[in-house]
């Protein structure tokens, strides 16, 4: 898939934004939607979209991308607090080539705890649905 | 170095920002400044910093992220027209555990290229101030 091109309506991101899909939701406004990532890289491996058709971060404008920034810090935040890790790791993928593999923009939030390597992006196992609804919750809770 | 914490004067980008070091300047205004990572991932890998003293983005303000963030954006459209690469890697580290090696705040644009991996963040080879003066010239070109 190619940098520029057409937004593709039938991708995952926008089944869930549909409510075609579940998901383990951990926040939700009227500009953004944020949800565990069901093959978590980490414990806590979180995900933040836009709910605007954006494939990536070169397609969409400054009022969406403001508020989306805001809601990975401030989830952000909820997962130190939730999760204490040592760290957290942003990641942002533009194009199959650069390891995107669903073409709505998002952002990753990847807590990093000591002495504990990531699963590699991609071949992380699933998690189970109660897991992660529960990890979801506990970073509710600190929003 | 934890999450939270002081903000250190002597971090290598404050020294950038001072002028005390150089670099090799791609964008520069009010707010934010990009140059070129002196130990590149891939060709063009340029970093996005606020000029405001912030270790990491869970210690920045609203003002501050968003024109960083747009700043990051158009920045990577640049590198995109440059560079032509197939992919764009946006990454953010928070805490030495994440892989933060400088306590400011900075977005990494990694370009990726088809068949071509990265270089580790942390043991990429270091690039020439003369290489690095050309990229920088190119990409700011396209802005």
């Amino acid at each position: 898939m190619a940098l520029s091109g057409e937004y593709d309506n039938s991708n995952i991101f926008a089944k869930i934004l549909g409510g075609e899909i579940p998901c383990a939701k951990v926040y939700e406004d009227e500009a953004v939607l944020a949800f565990m990532d069901v093959f978590p890289q980490s414990k806590g491996h979180t995900l933040v979209i836009p709910k605007s058709a954006s494939r990536n971060l070169f397609d969409t404008d400054e009022d969406t991308l403001g508020p989306l920034m805001l809601a990975v810090q401030k989830i952000g935040e909820a997962i130190i607090k939730a999760m204490s890790p040592c760290g957290v790791v942003i990641t942002q993928f533009n194009g199959a080539p650069a390891g995107q593999t669903v073409f709505h923009l998002h952002f990753h939030i990847i807590p990093r705890y000591e002495g504990r390597e990531l699963s590699d992006h991609g071949a992380a196992e699933m998690a189970s649905a109660e897991t992660l609804a529960a990890q979801a919750r506990l970073i509710a809770a600190h929003l």
